[in-house]
């Protein structure tokens, strides 16, 4: 059986999240995240991030992640601008409107949004017949593998600052994202420009959890009302901390951005040597091919059906933190067996 | 430092659990709860509690099942009936009214409800103008330690079918309720007698995860999208149905149960020796002392605060799978030193 | 066929609110209440309430109206203090609940709330577990036709001071609270007191509209986006806007409540000569029965059933503003030739 | 000062109306909606559309309506699709998202859906990690003045009947629509192809009004409640049924909206021979102008800034039911002169 390119949450974890967990086995714990794990790893991820007067919540997945902060920040009437292909419009069975709020979207560019298009929506949406804009999200990196710079971030910062709107940063990719070859971001810019934003867990070797990270204390104040509101707070909350702390000590989370990034660069030019492959920076890579070939591909490798277009799909590849070089040349090898 | 009394999820979880997540390191897993420990672990808790037609979905905790389950099933003007100490009324942050739905209360007897409460109920909220009362939501064992017998769930059911209501049994503490010594409800007979119940495994041992067990396959069919609406739903679903897997191997979730209610029964008994106890079947105790003697109780052995009576407190004392003897001994023998 | 006591809305309008409509048909009006009918009500209503830096919002009704106002105010982990017998709580279809919000219920005293309550259920409910109160709602008149005087509004103002609470009060009775004979409360006190309440006109002869009024006009600032978000925008806003015009002019809005408290308090003086009636100060009577005579009433005079008391059924008489003492006369004599 | 061209419900109701509303002053009818001018209106209604086991419920607003009937039939995981111009996603202030519904645009053809987009859209959004698509919404006329013909009509039905959607038809201004010269569609059409759908009376001469039908009575049995809950249902709903029944009656429904179509007509014929004019086909007309000569106009004539093109802007007349031939041809002098 071949191994399998349909995500990068197939996996359980690295076992370093097991010896850490099996290291606590003997520990009484407090609930609902006010332990010392959940407490030192917030503090590993502020100053990791540079953050003086911010607050950090675990929650269990990025749709949870992305629901809470919305419909925390928002109120009734007012809605977030997303791109087109933004996960929250695409991927997330309505969880956003379903707490409640509209989700204005763009046309992506790259899957990014465009500062003047923000500028557009908000001049458009200008009275109170019409959703009231108060936040941006965007994701980093992206749902279709690119990432953001920092030229474009402070760009859409200034927007936000501008128009009084809200930055939230959707980071389930934050790891690849940042170990990118091609990123100038740095961790603290992350923390200087969002409000919010969070760090991926689930889809860089956690068992479950992201962190949701506020750039100030008192926008977070309230937020564990919330997140228990929406079913989000869990009670073994420690389960997460114990994950995050081991996460950033020995640069764990960034070690496996990159070496996901690193096997996902190789297939990248591999694969470019038989096919045309799509300009991502991270580790989604997009393919299209003739209908029966992509079905194969689908079939043995697991791969996700991205776009029907009829004689061709287009065919999403995912690496993992526990991809192997065998692994991509197994497939490379297959490939140029059927094309 | 003396073992904490606090709550049976303080412990991440015995070794059983982490070795069947060691053993799963190497595999890729279908996301999303569709793989196949998932499938597995439905398979045997539909054995195991005899339903013939069911389903079963994996969620994080408990008051995400008992939010996602009762809008699940109710539409918008209709609401659940709860007895006033019911989890979802007092402790759960008003997740159920957050998802757009009314709790009725009616006057708990020691912590269940009674059928003629439930036929008032219906009766009374009669008109268009009232809440329709749609679903009935008790605990098993309930907020207070007691476990329900069997006349009393079949005259409850009973009151569901004469008047078209939905019964859901919170299951949060299911595996105490089954094995206390008073108990005698077979799990099919929960399988047959409730539309819906969960199966607790936070408060039993498991790092987070809650089964939700519909007893008819057609009314769960659109359950995992209303779950992703919720934010409910894991990408690493296989975390949980490894869990699950496990726990229903080789007896362990209701081993653990048996072995929580046999030391809270020791404790009780202890307890009894030098102070009045509550009258519970399961792994909560409560006890009612002098307010500056509670207080050094509560430092001491980390027990909460549960009713403020001014010049008494009265606290909870929970048992877990991880109390031992020694643990008990030597919190009667502070208590003996104190009184 | 006897007049019916059922209600206070079962009349269209005094001929003067018909005039008033009548003499703008040859009009064109802004929409959504920026009309100059509009704004001129708003004046005649802040000056009578002695409000000098608010405002008002026109709505359609008063379950409209409770929910606009609670889920405006509130975020969605906050929840309101009502008693029991609160019209959100009983007689609004879990309005409140729908738009997200827990009504927490206190024991009603005389269809009121006690200011001692108001503490006990903020101190209950003090950590992330549980509804985080913020508002108390009370009705004047209340839901039992009582009122309140003006030291236990300025009670009820203290305790929501000293937590930080909100004081909403439902005034759709306003009318005849503050015109009964046993009211101490000026207009300008309830302008003071209340952070927010309404002034009804469905109850006191407008063919609809309730007035919603904001002591600070920059809590209201974003009402109209949250009315409209909740379909409680009207087009011809103006329709209201000249209703509550005329209402303020020349004290028809007073004139109407006081006529119907004289009426009310004539049927219950009559009434007390034959029967008990309850100690209501307003237009609301409730009086206990035999059944059988009970359900005669019932049928003949339109009585609502109020409570079901077995052998004997409490009903409830309603007078209006069209209520004449030869209706009232009528009545009596049935009810003296049946008791 | 001039005639204003901004909507069509700048002018309270026509003499008819209020005389309708003044005859009935003595009466006393039951509150809710369950009197006798309700029943009877009800019953011209669905004699009149042909409707042979429908229901129909009277509302106070588009938005509301809107809103109403959306989260009445979707479930919290389901959404709507409508063109991008659709009013529920324009100019609704996010009030289906805030009853919980995503609304999945797709771009409009001259303000329509066309069947093969409602298609696509059911094709991508086809697993429950997406929005599960449940209801097709039109309006018609449309929000840019055209109408749907028969034949569109039966596609987009067929093409609902194939995906088991159901058609929801928003009719604020169906009376322009049904009385346009263009117009084939009959009432009893619509009565057939769509599973519900409203007659709007705010935009055709009712102080407030819209008449929600559904051809199927089942599917509207509990919509009493659910309108309750969402605060849409009035005390004295008779004022609604009174003006209904009036509509409804010597066929004044429609005489009013020809009545403005004729007048539009003439305004469109007067400005073609000046300047381009869209191609609406009922009472809404729009025509781009120089940024100043618009500006003139909006302030001489309340039109409505509709599209902001930098240097030209796209303006809207509306005529109603008021607008005299005058008031046209003054319009039309004064544009001559400027430009």
């Amino acid at each position: 059986m071949f191994h399998k390119f349909t995500n990068d949450y197939s996996e359980l974890c690295p076992i370093e999240i097991i010896e850490a967990l099996k290291s606590c086995l003997d520990e009484q714990n407090s609930g609902y995240g006010l332990d010392v794990h959940s407490e030192n790893a917030k503090k590993l991820i502020l100053e990791r991030f540079n953050i003086n007067n911010g607050d950090v919540a675990f929650l269990s997945g990025g749709t949870q992640s992305n629901m809470a902060v919305i419909s925390y920040l928002l109120k009734p009437y007012e809605g977030v601008i997303s791109s087109d292909t933004g996960h929250i419009n695409v991927h997330e069975t309505a969880s956003v409107e379903g707490s409640g709020h509209k989700i204005y979207t763009v046309k992506n560019n790259f899957g990014k949004i465009l500062p003047n298009d923000i500028e557009k929506a908000v001049n458009i949406n200008n009275n109170e017949h019409m959703v009231k804009l108060k936040m941006v999200y965007i994701s980093n990196a992206t749902e279709t593998g690119t990432i953001f710079n920092l030229v474009e971030l402070k760009a859409i910062r200034r927007v936000c600052d501008k128009y009084g709107l809200y930055l939230f940063i959707d980071g389930a990719r934050l790891a690849t994202a940042l170990t990118s070859k091609k990123n100038d971001v740095k961790c603290s810019d992350i923390g200087e420009i969002a409000d919010v934003f969070y760090i991926g867990g689930t889809k860089n070797g956690m068992l479950s959890g992201e962190a949701v990270c506020f750039k100030n204390k008192d926008l977070a104040n309230e937020f564990r009302y919330h997140i228990k509101n929406k079913g989000a707070m869990l009670a073994k909350g420690f389960v997460l901390g114990i994950q995050f702390e081991r996460m950033f000590t020995d640069n764990l989370y960034f070690d496996l951005g990159k070496k996901t990034n690193e096997i996902a660069l190789y297939l990248k030019e591999e694969l470019k040597k038989i096919v045309q492959v799509s300009d991502s920076d991270t580790n989604q890579l997009f393919v299209t091919l003739p209908k029966d070939k992509a079905l194969d591909i689908i079939d043995k490798f697991g791969c996700e059906l991205w776009t029907d277009l009829e004689d061709n799909l287009e065919i999403r590849f995912v690496t993992s933190f526990r991809t192997k070089k065998e692994d991509v040349d197994e497939l490379i090898k297959y490939l140029k067996k059927i094309i």
